[in-house]
């Protein structure tokens, strides 16, 4: 069942059982698969990938009163060149950039932007109005409450939690601020409101309850600053590992060379 | 599909690919989403929500031996007003009350019972025989062992565990007990028989070993009491916050009035 | 929907909306819940379950850059007897033993082999290239990280992480490695390339930094010894209860005698 009003590009794939509201674009070259529900004010843009069973354009909490989701202003975008595998679930009012990748049954909520290049790992929950930069790369059953705010290459492994209420109920949500390049390990929580400083290191299990400077490497419950990332050797030939992005390249901007050759070409001001 | 047994109410909406199982009630003005399966013997109250593709009445173990679900003995009830979202399995034999609310991707095992206006979050697991009170919300990705036992206000944040068994593998499990307005923080996990008294808040990553007496606050791994909620005082105005029902009523049944208000007015007698 | 090319054999129930791909052998008494998609290459042994709205032979990531997945050479195949519960997702290049039972919602990648008896539970991930023994028991939410080795009747408890990566981002993955009878407590999370001894027993909420010595029990952050299971008494009788396997038997060979009794009928020499 596809409405009237939506538009369907050239070569575009869409597979039995899935369901295209009004107020819909996909772009050419798209594949939909199987059972995908695709509600009202949703734009897929080309080469997209979605998969079995996605719901696009998830109600927002005003529909289940009137069962009306024809006011046209929740709309979803997911940019180019984006692979969607299948069961995510996501809301309305959610602008989402190219090369997007996600695993399977990940959840994002509405009022929520998402840079370019981005990776969300299976099961992972965005919640609502947060703020993830480009390149950053969220790992399996994350759950990131609203208001979270995630600077460029950020990398978040799988079952860590970010919160954001500091006195629990109250309506004075305050975010975690996580700057670039920093690393948060898995199974780690960070309390709300707290700032990880860029190229922090947060290690594996731990319980961040301040402020976590830059180039810093903290573990334990509570969360302890015990060296810098530049202290830390690679285990088997001795070499400094951090910051990551002077050894790491896939899946990088800088993949074809190297970061200081990239960003060098970038034309930016030293320090900047 | 709609068996021919079950009896649908005045202005209920059933999406396409709905399948309907025998001695199945829908009362009056629930609307069921696309794909929903709705197994036998399942009771849902008027004016509720199913989301896409839940699943209700899941079949229970004994179902895989013979492939049969007609012996009329497990029944799931949802009851009025609820609103449970897309891709919920819920089985059969529980009973829920009114004003239920789910996120998305949420399992709900046979054998549980669930006061009115609980909230439960996407992701979240409640394992079979458990007992979960009046205006209780538990967060996103929770999992409830079985045979727990939660009274009501209680709030269970994101990634919460709470086990059962003292000394695993064992037939011997013991649920945990949670009272009433009692905070359990995001990634804490509370070990097998644990009481949490009432008003008591369980800091973000704990690993709960020992009961924790009314008022507590405890944190750590091991949790250990660092003071009394009374002592906790709002990080800008200074002032105290908890317990946190003198300050926070949404979603609460004193949200026209407050709590005293609300409570002098139930007609209690001081003390209970 | 079933391609032509695809063998099913007596007896098999398919319910409708399911999707039957190349290549896909079905054999006698398997039954395939509502709106399955079975891919191509896809092996399911006689006597099977597969829960609705099930994928089975998921796409490997080649398949989004030409939709072509007809290279024949990813195939999954699930053991006889087996019970897959709705909306797992199980991908090609995957062999799994006989009696396989897993919850809701489980993924489990390729290039993984998985033994007889082993259960997950809902939510669980296993990541690609895992291989995981018999009679292995992950509960619910596990996340195992790619290149796990799991050696035969290791219980994993809920939330926990197995991770692999000792210095991330990189490419240099160490998978954790768990001994037989080995117990690993409820939201642990074990460091990349650690080794849990032979019947260690891992306390819940461990960040385990260390490897684990056969018999040991480790709790905290970071994880410490504190004794040896032999020391470990019942709450109540005061009687040893490790190694395990000396007074559980449940859904174990030797279920129907016991742990000495069985072994000494297998005509192992002393030792093995």
């Amino acid at each position: 069942m596809i409405h009237p009003t939506a538009k369907i590009g050239q070569n575009v794939t869409i597979k039995e059982g899935t369901v295209i509201g009004g107020n819909v674009t996909i772009e050419d070259n798209v594949y939909i698969d199987y059972g995908c529900i695709i509600r009202d004010n949703v734009h897929v843009k080309k080469d997209s990938f979605i998969g079995a069973r996605s719901v696009l354009g998830e109600y927002l909490i005003d529909f289940y009163r009137d069962k009306n989701n024809n006011k046209c202003k929740y709309s979803l975008v997911i940019g180019e060149q984006s692979l969607i595998r299948t069961e995510n679930i996501i809301y309305g009012n959610t602008v989402i950039g190219d090369e997007f990748q996600t695993g399977h049954k990940v959840t994002i909520r509405e009022n929520t932007n998402i840079g370019n290049n981005v990776k969300i790992g299976t099961l992972s929950i965005i919640q609502h109005e947060c703020n993830i930069g480009h390149y950053v790369n969220i790992h399996s059953n994350v759950f990131m409450g609203e208001k979270s705010e995630i600077n460029d290459y950020v990398w978040i492994f799988p079952h860590v939690v970010l919160t954001n209420d500091l006195t629990p109920p109250s309506n004075e949500l305050m975010g975690v601020y996580i700057d670039s390049f920093a690393l948060i390990g898995a199974k780690s929580v960070i309390l709300p409101g707290i700032t990880i400083g860029k190229d922090a290191l947060v290690g594996a299990g731990s319980v961040v309850t301040k402020d976590v400077s830059e180039e810093a490497v903290v573990v334990g419950n509570p969360a302890k600053k015990i060296r810098s990332i530049r202290e830390m050797k690679h285990h088997l030939t001795g070499k400094p590992i951090y910051p990551w992005r002077d050894h790491f390249k896939r899946g990088m901007p800088w993949a074809d060379s190297d970061y200081e050759t990239w960003f060098s070409n970038l034309g930016l001001k030293e320090g900047e």
